[in-house]
């Protein structure tokens, strides 16, 4: 049984059609309808969702009877049972700790299924699989970076990967048919598959994902004991550092845990400058040991602007293709809206915005990122109707 | 001579002039009008400029002829001259690292002006004005935090500092009327005055904001040599936590270096949690020496979650007020304006927004936060006229 070669991409909205995502290369091509999904949490019972929604004949297992039948309720697959025909593709969707050993159990269980994992570590269930002994010609793994700063399948959501980079992760030896079942699955619900090998993959992800998750924790750890007052001081820097400090400690304990060998080496590198930089604040209480000090304060910050001029823009443009409009927008039902309005009257493509709320103020910034070209005729469009527009 | 009771607020934009920003307080008692700028880069040219448009007499003096008259030109008041009056108010608006001298300068040289300066750090400002025996009953510090990511008198603007904290800083000498004088001006430009004293200040901006900065600067400088394709996968988490490691160097350095001890202290905290993270992620290599280790990992991330539920909210409010939607928006001129237009027609006020773009894909999310009551309502208002609203 294949898809139908007819299923059309998912609306945006019903104005804006002709201008939503892609039709899915997966309608194009035959592919595998029978999907297992072992273990519906947040990302289990969202890609039940996403793949039945794509015409794949879900079915769903987990330990708990009570996630299994919620995530059947929301729509994300029937339940398994033992009759049922073998998977052309079962999905681990289990938590990061047990992931190695039900793809252990799939391979063993279902002979001739595709297995893949969304594990955000690929290494240890790689490895386990392999002293294992399992069938790796059917294995690829996979990564959908698509978790929310919530969990469970409470939050499940059908859209959760569309947009998302979803790494696919062959082993050497991996099946060319299996990369493309699982390429194939991730492009249907949308994501933009990266392939990678689990060591680049762990790697990559202890920078690019984890540094960031536990740098936002220990600041935000920092925040238990401070007083009201100082709290109130709190600007959008602090807020955006440690926004990502409110997900889910289960989660990231296994993830830290799984990733420990590639997180310990960029943390320890972290270490090392923070180490650094506080010998230079040491030395400088003393004038006559501070030489060479603030080069190292300077080269902490120089080196951050550098780093950071590195991560590419919306939709993998230069980081530095946007400038700034920065509009006061009063807070009242609409003004944004009206704002927004002006912005496509004047025929300019919004690129990117940041609102910027002000401390007991009835309004905020509005920060409108557009096109170089764009920026000055667009200052004078909102000026003309009465905006006020920051120089 | 007295400022004009008549003065008006601010315009925020023509059809919502009446909520705009409330009438200042300032204009409702006498103040000082003279005001002479010592410096003239963002935060002194910016201040000129909103003081002059509140009706304050402004003269300006940098040791850069060319900066004074650049902010000159961007109407931030007169240059000062030699026959000038005595002016009411000095503010000291010089590099964090001269401001001292300066405030000694201005405190012997106008024996009877209330002096201010902006620098970010208190203390070391306070400690040198008290070493040289100036009179202190009319200094106060000053911090306007409303510092940007780009510097120099080419980015001021006058309404920088509306809607932001302004910490007033007396000191034990400082008089009343020079405290009420200082509290008065801040409050002119739209600022929210908070008053607390050096070391107190000091301390909360370590840890509330030099902290912060640091951390970014820290994770973006680990992106200096990540491969392009890790780079690839940046989603909005390191984003997020990096987006303050684009802050200007130089002036970082002279902000850490004036507050190195109460830095010191905040980073020696967290270079000792990330040790002892170091430390049990290498005990996780060996499973008989683990014991304890998962502990360290899930500590780590749950102490963040506890300081992260302590950051006030917009206006603040408490940081759990507000629900969020989340809709598709597809990436087309305007698409972004109808959508909150129809969020104004479902007469729900947005609280804040947040705009997810995808990878590779034609289209973002927007998650508009609104309070709980309105959020169901908006959700079926917004799915009635066509978009996508995720569950």
């Amino acid at each position: 049984m294949t898809r139908s070669a007819s299923s059309t991409p998912p609306r945006v909205c019903d104005a804006d059609a002709a201008s939503g995502p892609p039709a899915r290369l997966g309608s194009l091509t035959a592919v595998t309808t029978r999907v297992l999904i072992r273990g519906t949490g947040l990302i289990g019972t969202s890609l039940g969702i996403a793949l039945t929604r794509q015409g794949y004949a879900v079915s769903l297992a987990d330990p708990s009877p009570t996630a299994e039948r919620l995530a059947r309720d929301l729509g994300a697959g029937e339940l398994a049972t033992e009759g049922d025909e073998a998977p052309d593709v079962v999905v681990v969707a289990a938590p990061p700790d047990v992931a190695a050993d039900v793809v252990i159990d799939a391979l063993a269980t279902w002979p001739e299924s595709v297995v893949t994992d969304v594990a955000s570590v690929k290494g240890v269930v790689l490895d386990a699989a392999r002293a294992a002994g399992g069938d790796l010609t059917r294995y690829v793994g996979s990564h959908p970076m698509a978790g929310r700063e919530r969990s469970g399948a409470g939050h499940a959501r059908g859209d959760l990967f569309e947009g998302r980079a979803w790494v696919v992760v062959p082993s050497p030896e991996s099946g060319a048919s299996a990369v493309a079942t699982v390429t194939d699955l991730a492009r249907s619900v949308g994501s933009a598959v990266t392939v990678m090998d689990a060591q680049t993959h762990d790697e990559a992800v202890a920078t690019i994902s984890h540094l960031p998750q536990v740098a936002a924790s220990l600041v935000a750890a920092q925040l238990r004991s401070l007083d009201e007052q100082a709290l109130g001081l709190a600007g959008q820097g602090v807020r955006d550092v440690t926004r990502i400090a409110a997900s889910d400690p289960r989660l990231w304990t296994q993830i830290i845990a799984g990733n420990a060998g590639s997180i310990r080496e960029v943390l320890g590198r972290v270490h090392a400058d923070l180490g650094e930089l506080l010998d230079a604040l040491a030395a400088l209480a003393d004038p006559d040991d501070a030489v060479g000090s603030l080069e190292v304060v300077n080269r902490t910050i120089t080196h951050g602007n550098v780093g950071h001029a590195r991560i590419p823009g919306k939709h993998g443009a230069g980081p530095a293709a946007y400038l700034p409009v920065t509009a006061i927008v009063p807070d009242t039902p609409g003004a944004l809206a009206r704002l927004l309005t002006d912005v496509g009257e004047a025929g300019v493509n919004l690129e990117d915005l940041r609102i910027d709320h002000g401390l007991g103020q009835p309004f905020g910034l509005a920060e409108i990122m557009v096109v170089p070209a764009a920026a000055e005729h667009l200052q004078q469009s909102l000026e003309a109707k009465g905006w006020r527009v920051l120089d």
